[in-house]
């Protein structure tokens, strides 16, 4: 390589990270290790560690013990029938998708739907017909909804092979009746994949109670795991399929290529995985602290959107007083993520005022009594500054 | 959870990777993280951490500086028009099929190829027409083979839209004039995809040079990463298919998913890529090293298969020696394993003895001159128990 490019090189050797104390950014409280997880990626940091003694199957790797983790603890965790490790959320909607539906079909999501479930279904050649949300300020999704928009695809000669509900979605952390979604889906014959990104390793979610066929959950996003990692599970029916073997490589699942995350990722997951079992032992604290975080702010003429009260760590806000700052801020729409992190706060978004979306999750309820006084003393001061 | 369950997870914990002092694994040799790599790991760890500054795509992520990595420093290294990171090299290769090919087409690959490309292929819909090796004891690919390959599929009325070589083959460390391949290829009409997960990394590899459209590498195979990660490059008419944007999430590629390594891997191979740049320019001491260790080993009666005099590191032994002492060892075909690990060695698949492969990548002399005094002692003692 040219001496051009090698000189460029040395910031590579040690990169560090730079965040601040108190993170509020939905997609990452999640995903902050363990210190046995992060252990566990030292241990098995190296490429294809966890293959030390593999027979060919990662699922079936007994040490590590990666297949009690994923064909013991995983179906009871999740209660599905079967489950695999993916690369995350997005690649098991794919791997769903991909093996269940035929290119040229419809399937049904919800309008909050998550970003990927877009990307999912294009790769797979499908087509998505919304069940649209109710608008400001709760952006609800009724579960009605999903009938009518499977029947007009269907009237439309379309063949509807799935139905995707985002639970909760990742803009207003609302949490749709998945039960009632899934009774309808199934009254018109269409099985149902739950997006649990953000609810699976967090709160309680049991595929069989709410009788969803399909689930997908996130390791970076809410497994306290290295990603990217999630998990899949699926009824048995669906299970055949998705992780149905190559024909001429037997023990290899095709939907899979044979293995996904042959790395310290997997271990990381493992090793936090007693915590996310405790912590989701805990959710209703989490509820309850959301609830509160959610009304200070609201005192501060912050409006929550999405439903009230709400139910989960992810909320969404509105402030046309803070946007009205921005306007004469010497950072403009910049200002409250300076002054933000300025106060050691950091998660939202920069250069959004307006509306943001943050996260409570495990933060102790001391730093969000900092959250509070910040949002408090910056909307003061802009009023200050306006005034003069 | 029932507390049956509960009660198994004390071992997730804490779990300690136990391998030898000299490890042998061809899988493995070239994934040993790098001292800055590990740092790495511990300080990007969390799930997401490297979308903290993230503005939609991850490519594009300038801090830490992803976008100088993947847009500046990795096609000038593959010599390629354009480059992205994917989960490994098995999902680079699907993802160039899935956009490339059309499901009933054919690919043509070598004899040799590892078994994700027959995953991929089977993923996406294709079927394959192999090239056969040359059988014992070179296990050549002829490059002319690929031009009767793809003549005799096209004349079955199927169209080939893909070439597939693998440089080297994962069994035998056969290093196939892939120069020569393109050329065929392109005069039949066809694109080649180089899979280079046991190359790129170790040895110098220019798509330009061998003009192969599509090369596809692996981080933890090859690139001192903690996997899965790898590398996917392709000439700008074949990457503009590839990276191809969604219909509707404008800065979202499809076939990525939007993103694929979203987590700390990414950072390894970064971190580690100053020392992987390095080491390739190298490469010669370790073909020196290979050639030296097999004929070492080939003069314990233990023959080396595959291309001799050997341009890699990845080697294939037979031993007719080793499995008639195998039938009268107290531990079966397991003997040769136990018998390599009390030496402090290990990498060579538990249970094998007549044949197995290995390799000597990055490995001091004086380690792998154990290892060949193990082999010698091994067939000492079983030579003196079968006399006794």
């Amino acid at each position: 390589m040219p001496s051009s490019i090698t000189s460029k090189l040395d910031k590579f050797r040690c990169m560090k990270r730079s965040i601040s104390e108190i993170n509020l950014d939905p997609l990452q409280r999640g995903g902050i290790l363990t210190p046995e997880a992060r252990a566990a990626l030292v241990e098995w940091g190296d490429g294809y560690s966890v293959c030390d003694f593999c027979e060919g199957m990662l699922d079936r790797v007994r040490n590590p013990p990666v297949e009690e983790f994923v064909h013991e603890i995983l179906p009871r965790f999740l209660d599905v029938d079967d489950v695999r490790i993916t690369h995350g959320a997005r690649e098991g909607m794919y791997a769903a998708m991909h093996s269940l539906c035929d290119a040229g079909d419809y399937i049904v999501a919800d309008g909050n739907a998550h970003y990927t479930t877009v990307l999912a279904a294009e790769r797979a050649g499908l087509e998505i017909s919304y069940v649209e949300n109710s608008g400001e300020p709760e952006y609800t999704i009724n579960p009605e909804g999903y009938r009518e928009a499977i029947r007009d695809a269907a009237d439309q000669g379309y063949r509807v092979s799935m139905a995707v509900l985002t639970y909760p979605d990742g803009n207003y952390g609302n949490l749709v009746d998945a039960r009632r979604v899934a009774e309808i889906c199934h009254e018109e014959g269409v099985p149902l994949l739950l997006n649990g990104a953000y609810s699976i390793g967090r709160m309680p979610v049991s595929a069989r109670e709410l009788d969803a066929d399909i689930v997908v959950g996130s390791g970076h996003k809410s497994m306290a795991s290295s990603g990217p990692i999630g998990v899949l599970g699926a009824k048995q029916e669906y299970a055949d399929i998705i992780f149905r073997r190559s024909k001429s490589k037997k023990n290899k699942e095709v939907e899979l290529l044979g293995c996904t995350v042959r790395g310290a990722g997997l271990l990381t997951m493992m090793a936090s995985f007693p915590h996310v079992l405790e912590r989701v032992g805990r959710w209703q604290e989490e509820v309850d602290k959301a609830r509160w975080f959610s009304s200070e702010l609201e005192e501060l003429g912050i409006e929550q959107q999405g439903e009230k009260p709400h139910n989960h760590d992810l909320m969404f806000f509105k402030s046309e007083r803070l946007y009205e700052i921005s306007k004469s801020a010497r950072k403009g729409r910049y200002f409250l993520y300076h002054e933000l992190k300025d106060r050691g706060i950091c998660g939202i978004k920069p250069g959004l005022t307006r509306q943001f979306k943050l996260s409570t999750y495990l933060i102790p309820r001391e730093d969000l009594e900092r959250v509070v006084s910040a949002f408090h003393e910056i909307i003061e001061m802009g009023s200050r500054v306006e005034a003069e």
